[in-house]
Order: structure tokens, then C-alpha cells, then sequence
């Protein structure tokens, strides 16, 4: 599709671990952000990056990432909120019940506000990793609950100019999340009453969460808070943050023509952790992945797939779109 | 609990069979209500119970219904609006694009919030068996969500004073329910503006959709939608409807201290399919269970339990809970 | 590729019904074998049926079957072991506690056994759905090993000139399943010591198990017991007996590789449940995926793209794939 | 039980991370073998240790090792073979393609079975972490089998005196394991037809892999090859390694019951990543839980209650359960 912009989390660049290695399992990777930039420069049809708040800002200032990037050719899509990566985040950030850490939360979600705004990004990607619990009888699920909801209303109202989008996940590094569905995370949305608060659907926590990717965009947009995407893959059992279309072919086929439908034009930003492979290849393939999917699209009449879609006539497109893909006698 | 009503659907005492024996697994379970009314009457401590229009309601007349019930010493706890166990759903009912099997699914539901008024309950059960999909590119999401928004919304406005709960479900018959998840529930319902429109919390489903029961329940709670609950158990891979405990016990404790933190007064109904067991026995274990739970927690402090609960006590709440129930040197 | 047999389960063609829809979703699908064979004769590309013993047998007569199926130019692929749909065997069949139980389990196996020499199949395909359990403390895990074994060798024993495929599946209709998993049936067959016992491989159940389809044809292999498959799709949540395509494209391609190169030659025979579905439009739509996938597979270099495999380059190939797959700029 | 002996891995003890912290979640928790052993010498009823070889044996010297643990009053239970914490494995170590790698992960195997035996632990446990694939089309599915069964067979004809017991796991690290399940480890240690080959049960590992884990082990105690236990708990979505009895009451007390009928003596190794939960609360808790089960088991007759099971009782011996441990009116 023309136009159509492509990026990728930082992330995927650097020496990624597990909890059996924690020295991770590509050593050599670069660690600093400059070569990053300079990596994701050669990658062909990527349009911008997604960096984390604090970590890459302060790394090398927001005024020298903005240049960095431009420098690149690259835009900023979105700055990520990175309230994770800490053992003082252990109990939770943003919901917090240690009133000091809730407002370091806080802090760092508006300062990736501002960094958004500076850098143009316009959005801010909000994933509370360590927000949820891993036991019964260990969340006051009502408490913490009010505390989302006033935190991201209190962000929101700091920036009205930037577009905050929660990230809901179902489990991971906790066994339950805070936010772990589509759903729960446009309840909090809505809750907040503020405009500019809206959902990251990350297909690969929906496939996880057993949703439909497609009707997950699909109600996010709905009540007007589909504002940012993340792509991957994986097996519907975990978040592996695999290329795109190393598992599923059909239903991303299915989500790129409902985001036509919808009338989507935000980024199509990749959220991969290439443990063992090369994330250039990683990369790589998934927009390649993407973009032939799109021309398959055009190819099957596009946004018209869908639009008027008939319960009775699923299994007539399948046949079209398999005779589309595969080779005929 | 003092006061707390127990109840269970019907369908319990059934035949039930399953789709490689369609015939059922006790033939000769009785198939007429006065016969399970009188069986239902002799399990201890059953409150009421909860049956389905138009099945059953047509089977002997609502008026009939009510007398059978009063003479057997039961309560009607709800109506569960039947459009599933008819081909003519096949392809969805209160969300059907055939304006005909809306029209009907529409009716029923209306009938049911009659003869909830009717016979006492205040309370409708809505769970769309048949809305949702098998496949990608079969189901319209956005038209259907339209659909089924304006549905409930014209049903709830038939009888504001009947409760109209939506019962969420991940999957099955479908391979992907309409409304899968607590979180889309209650945006469905929030979107109706109808205050008599909540949710149904069927622990099983909960547990199958990944959920914490007792969030879901905080949540429902929360924006004033917590209408009533299905209890059963499950090992979280599908909804077997298996008797309470038999699988789950801590977080079931859980769920009940949450449910009296919150004021829940409702019925605990059980939706039980006990394909080869005895339902009586199938039932009764579960109403043991659940009185059981209710006493440990009366001993463990009750809601307190969970009131002011901080994630860095969980094991310790474990250790109080296993040293109550398991015996000690 | 030439000469590969496609067929199917008869049971496709039926008014499939559900726990919710005992009357099934096509009340209006032919009931007979005849009107069956006739329709299945008009599906192109189809080799041959998997009847059932003694549902299909006993309706027409062994001899009469074998001319029902020539007549059509349809093969015989397989004779299914039927003590599944019928309340006697709610607890269980040749592993079943009840020694009557027990003893008619084996004799249909007999028959089957009779019946595939007799209808040129050579191949008995043997799915224990009611052996198993739904609760803890329910299976005496040993005993039951016990009975399975001894009763597959007795029916082995019975008829060595034909080939007995356990047919694993994790759980449904109970909730866990005697034989879950492929390792498990290989545990089962090689206990036997006899040679004609070995393995089904029904794709759907390995994807629900957890399984790589190609790494389960491999080590039945490699135990000289990959006798016969099913095929399916599904989104490893449940065997939903989908039709094969309408999830997994890149694996099922590395399934068909992984066959290739081990020298499979026995049939590809679907188990599909087009509930809702008309049964031609599924079963078609599964053989022209299939054969689109060999075709290619054939562009790909066939069974080389899997010999001599090095983990470094897994994306390597996945890039050739979709390349293959999905249109170029 | 008199008698039975509990233990722990010492990781448990150590500062986790996972993917997303890789510094930790305690970074004050104790590098050093020494005070963890001292911790270790704390805890109620814990009879030994499970250390890592060549980390553990490494660090301190065998000899050592050997005096550490015996003046604390604690036994060497097992050597855990570690070759899952280096990027060097991260292709695979004893089945990889690389015959360097492959005879590393040998040696390493084999310095375990030394050092077994001069703890006198008799045991070693192999867990192959990074023996798997992420991808479709990335392992080689017959040859790594071949170099498992070959590795293993070398590994345990070097010492034949010390048992080796494989420990499956469905995934994690890798996507899907080697040795994904109890029937596959079952099939490799057969097949290397050495007898001192078993098997290593963590049950949480066999949650995971939707198995019931009464009937693994009484799979693995069949052929002889029941060699050793791992005990933590989880929602069957993922190896979370908490603490026994936070998520399943019953499931564990069939286990338990089994373990007795089938007259196991190992010991009852904990495998725990208390991430966030002190160490030392974690393991008491579970200990705890697993003596409080063996008493609650000793009430209800013992092996006595899995013996001679029947089907049809189930539900009354869930019931009878139910009654022991809950409060009564």
C-alpha cells in the first residue's frame, strides 16, 4: 500500500536474554543507540523507529535522538514508556500502592509525553509489564484499578496534544497482567474520559489472549481509540514475538484488510525479540511479509473483502484467497 | 454464608450429550420439568433455580412454571434466553445479518424479560451461543457489534425493570465467541446507556478465557454491572462446567472473598453439564464446596481477607490459607 | 504430487450436532451411505472414504459397502473403530474396568479388523473417545494401561495382515484423554511388540497437543509406525476439525515436506466437522490446498527444503516461502 | 510421610530475571554457593540440594562442595546438567548439528554422572533447554532425535552406576522443546535401551503440557524409568515455577497418592523461580503444602484411595476430599 509506514522497537537490536540466560544470546550486539540507527538505516521500506523512555533519551538526549534519527532518514513513531526494566518497578509502576513509585511512574510517563511532542512522534506506547500478579490473594484488583485509571487521566491531561496508547497483555513477566485484553484496556481508556487515551493493539497479545486480531481493531476503533499497532507473531500459546507471518498467514491477512476498512493510517510499528536470529533478517522478512500481503489484498479487491462480509460465503473467500497464494496446477 | 442462595440451570438434570453422541449419556434422565423440579427439590440447601426461555417456559406455561416451582419450595433465580439449540441460529441470532432471525432472537429475549417479571426473578440470562465465528473473514465485526448493541438496547428498554445480563464466553459452539471476554461484556453493556444491562460472570468461562475470576468480578462491579454469576470449574482449556473444587480451591477462596467485599447479594447458580455423572451428586458436591469455602473464610477473617490486600503478602495469606486447610502435625 | 491419495471421514457429510445443538446444525444432510458415496463420488480428486465399524458396516452390509464404494470409484482408505457415540461406553471401551464392556470393545475391533481385509483397506483407524477421565481420582492410570495394551495386541493379533493406527487426541469427549499425545501412542504400540499396531496422526490433534505436526511424523516414523493421518485445521485451542488451510499455512507446508522425505505413502485422509459448512465446498477447499501446498513445495525443491536443515536458517527458507506464496512488487 | 525426603534447586535462591529484567528482580540476593547453602540449612524439613554442574561444581570445587553441604546438614539430591546459560548453546547442545557443541554438551553431561557419584546424589538431571526450535523449517527433526538417543546412550554407559533422568518440557527457552512431554522422554530413554535412562517429572512441566500428572508418572514407573520429581504449581498456561499448592489442591493430592501406590522413594526435588517472593517463604510454603497433603492423605487412607479406583466414584471421593479439608457446619 502506498504510504504505508512501517517501523520497528529498538529493542529487537540489541542482545535480547531469557531468564536461563540473562547475558543474552547475541553478545556482540551493538548496545549502543547510534549504531542502532545506523542498522535500521539499511533496512528497506522502514520508515521510523520506536524508542523507550528513559532508557534511549537519556542515553543520548532527546534533542540528539531527534537528530540521530533525521540524520537516519528515520522517523520517531512512538516513544515507549519503560517502567519495567527495574527491580524497584517489582511490585508494580503505575498502580502501584507505594505512593513514591506511582509517582515515578507517572514522572516517566510524562516525560515520554513530552519527548513525544518533541520528537513529533505525537504518541506514546504505555505497557505496564510489571502492573498484575502471580498469585492468588496478591492484587487488590479494585485499588489498583482507581490508580490506573487516575494515573493515565492525570498523563493524559499533562500532553493533550500527544496520544497516549495503553498496550494490554495478558500475562508476562507477571502471570496476570493488569491489563491483559482489548477489552479491559478500552474499559480503562474510556474510563479516563480523555480523548487522546487509546489502545496499542499488539497482534501478538491478542493472538495470545485468544482474540481475534481483526475484531480487536475493529472495537478499538469503534469507540475511537485505535491508535497504535504492533506486529509479530507467534502460536497463540505466548507472546514470541516471532517475524510476521512465520505462523499466521490467513487472519493477518484478514487484520490488514479490516485496518483498510477502518481506514487505519498509523504506523505498522514491529515489536520482534529475534532471541538467536538476525534481527535485520527478522525485520526484514516481516515487511516483506506485510507488504506482499498488502499487494495480495490488492489483488482480492481489497477493503471490499471484507466490507459486507457474509457468514455464509467464508469459506468462497478462503478458496479465492488460497487460489491467490498457492501455485495452480 | 447466611442468606446466600444457591441455585443451578436446569439443563443439569438432563440428558446431555455431546457432538459424537448426540443421544446423550443417560437416556434415561427424566427430559420433563416436573420431574427435575421435584429432584431439585430434595438437594440440600438449593435455593431456586434458574430455566430457559422458550424451552421451558413453553413446555407447561409460565403460570404453571411459577406453582410447579412455589409447590417444590424454589425460587425462579433467572431466565436464560434460548437461541442457540436451533439450526436457525446457526449463523448467529441477536446478531444475525438475516433481519428475520434477528427479529426472532429479539423476541425471545423479550419473552424472557417477561417472564422474568412474571415469575419473580428480576433477572435475564443472555448468553448468543450461536453469534461469533469459525473461521477468518466470516464475521462482519463491526456490523454485528452494531447489531448486537441495538439488540440488548431495544430488549433492555422493553423491561427496565428486568436486569438483562450479558453472559461473556470465549468460545463454543463457535470457534470464537461474539462477546468472549468480562471486558467486552461490559463495554457491550456501557454501550446500550441502559442501566439494566450488565453481566453474567460464568466462573468457567472466566477461567477459560485466561481471566482472574475475581477481577472480572471487581471490574463488572465496578461500573455497576455485576448482574449475576455461574459457578463450575474448569482447567482453564475449555468449559467443561465440571462441579466447583474439583479442580480449582485457592482461587475460589479468591473469588469469594472479593464477591463479599463487593456486596454481591445475587444467587450463586451453577451451570453445571455433568455429561456421565450424577447430577445431584454433581450439584450438591459443588453447594458443599462452596458453603465449605464460605466457612474457611469465616474463619480467615472474611473479606478482610482481601480488603487492603499489598502484593508483598500473598505467600503469607497462602501459608494462613493451607495451614486451615490441610491438617497440621 | 502424483499419485497422492486424498480422502475422507464419511462422517463429514452428516448433520454434525453439538452439546448445544443435539439435533445438529443440517438437519436436512443425507443420513444414508448411499446418498453419501454418491456425493462424495463428485468431489475431484478424491481417492476414497474412512467408514466406520459398525455404524457404516451393519447399515449396508460389508459386501455391499465394497460395491457401494467401487461402483462410485471410491477406495475403502480405512475402517474407523466406532465405540465412541453410544451411552454404553460413557466410561471407558477396551480400557473399560467393566469386563463385558470390555470384551465388546475388542470384538468390534475384530470386526473391523474382518472388515478392512475384506474391503482391500488394510488399515483399522482406532480413537478411544470415551477412555479417560473428567476428574481427578477418576482413572486407575495403571490397570487401564494395562487393558490397552492387552486389548490392542489381542486385536493385532487377531489379523496381522492389517495395519492398527491408534489414533491419540489430548482430550474430548472426556477432558483428558487415555492416549494424548503421539509419544504416549508410540509408548502404547511398541508395548504391544507386535508390528501391525502403530499410529494415526491426526494433524488437528497434534496442533491441540501442543505437537509439530512434522516432528510427530518423523518419530512415528522413525519407530517404523506412522501408519496413517488425518487432516485438519485448527487454532490449537481445540480439534475443531476445520478445513485444512484456514489457519496454518506454513507449517502445514513443512508437514508435507517432512512426508516427502520420509517416504509416506499411505493416504491423506481428512476428519473435518463442516458443522455449519456445506461438507463439498469444505472438503474440496481442503484437497486444493493440499495440492496447492505440494505444487508448491515442488518449486521449493520439495523434500530438500527439510533434509539437511541448519537451525541458522530457519528465516532463510521462511523468506523463499513467502516469496513463493505472496506477489512480488 | 516419615521418610520422605524434600529438596530444592538452589536457584532459588539466586537473584532471577527474565527477558524483560535481565538484572533481576532481587539484586541483593546471595551470589555465592556458600551463603545459599546456609539459607538452605534454615528451612524446615528440607533434606538436600539440586546444583548445577558445571556452574555450582565449578565455583567451589567438588570436594568442597561436598563438605559445604554435608556440615550444613544437607544432602547433594541431584546435578542438574547446565547447558541452557550460554549463548554458546544457543542452537541446541547435545542434539546440535555442531559436533564441538555436541561433544562440549557431552563432557559436560558427563562431568555431572562423575560428580554424581562422588556426592553421592546417584543422580543426574538433564534438562535441554536450548534443544528445540522457534520456527517451522528450523529443526532437523530425525537427525537431532539421533544425537539425542546417541548422546545419552555415551552419557550414560560412562557411568552406569548413576541415574540419568531427562526432563522434558513442552518450551521455553525455546519455542517448542526437543523433548516436549513425559511419552517423549519415555520413547528417547527406551531407545537409548540403557537402564540407567529415566525420566524427570516436574509437574509443572506435565501441567503445561496439558498432562495429568498422576497418570506420568505412573507412565514412567511402568517401564522402570520414574527416576526423579520437580515440584512447583501453575495455571497449565506456562512453567511459572511457583509455589505447590498456590494454584491446584486435588490435582497434587492424586499425584501424591500415586507417588505412594507405586512405592516411589526419590526425593521430592522443589524447581521454583520465586522472582519477586522471598526464597526462603517460597519453599517453606511449598513443603508445607506437600507434608500437609501426605497428612490429609494419611486420613484419607493413603494409596488405598487411588487404588482400584472405579470411574463411577469419583465425585464421592471428591466429596469425601472436600469434607477433610473444609470446615463442616
Amino acid at each position: 500500500v502506498s504510504g504505508r509506514r512501517y517501523g520497528v522497537g529498538v529493542w529487537a537490536f540489541g542482545n535480547l536474554g531469557d531468564r536461563f540466560l540473562l547475558d543474552g544470546y547475541r553478545p556482540d550486539a551493538p548496545a549502543d543507540l547510534e549504531t542502532t540507527v545506523r542498522s535500521a538505516a539499511e533496512i528497506p521500506h522502514l520508515h521510523g523507529l520506536e524508542v523507550n523512555v528513559p532508557i534511549h533519551t537519556r542515553e543520548v538526549g532527546v534533542d540528539r535522538l531527534g537528530r540521530l534519527l533525521s540524520d537516519a532518514g528515520l522517523a520517531c513513531l512512538a516513544l515507549g514508556v519503560e517502567v519495567t526494566a527495574d527491580a524497584r518497578w517489582r511490585w508494580g509502576s503505575l498502580t502501584s500502592a507505594d505512593a513514591d513509585v506511582r509517582a515515578d511512574a507517572i514522572a516517566v510517563h510524562k516525560e515520554a509525553m513530552d519527548a513525544a511532542a518533541e520528537l513529533g512522534a505525537g504518541m506514546v506506547n504505555s505497557w505496564l509489564g510489571q502492573d498484575g500478579h502471580d498469585l492468588a490473594f496478591q492484587q487488590e484488583y479494585r485499588a489498583s484499578w482507581d490508580r490506573l485509571v487516575e494515573g493515565y487521566r492525570e498523563v493524559a491531561r499533562h500532553r493533550p496534544d500527544v496520544r497516549l496508547a495503553l498496550e494490554f497483555k495478558p500475562r508476562e513477566p507477571r502471570v496476570r497482567s493488569m491489563v491483559p485484553t482489548t477489552g479491559m484496556a478500552l474499559l480503562a481508556a474510556q474510563e479516563t474520559r480523555e480523548p487522546n487515551v487509546g489502545v496499542t493493539i499488539d497482534v501478538g497479545h491478542a493472538l495470545h489472549a485468544g482474540e481475534s486480531m481483526a475484531q480487536s481493531a475493529v472495537l478499538a476503533a469503534r469507540y475511537g481509540r485505535l491508535f497504535h499497532l504492533h506486529f509479530n507473531d507467534n502460536g497463540r500459546g505466548w507472546d514470541d514475538d516471532l517475524p510476521v507471518g512465520t505462523v499466521h498467514t490467513v487472519e493477518m491477512l484478514e487484520l490488514l484488510a479490516w485496518l483498510r476498512e477502518l481506514g487505519y493510517e498509523g504506523a505498522y510499528s514491529l515489536d520482534l525479540f529475534p532471541f538467536r536470529e538476525d534481527p535485520a533478517a527478522a525485520i526484514g522478512h516481516s515487511i516483506e511479509v506485510l507488504r506482499g500481503l498488502e499487494r495480495l489484498l490488492d489483488r482480492l479487491g481489497g477493503a471490499a473483502l471484507v466490507r459486507d462480509l457474509r457468514q455464509e460465503d467464508a469459506l468462497k473467500l478462503h478458496r479465492r484467497i488460497a487460489a491467490a497464494m498457492l501455485p495452480s496446477d
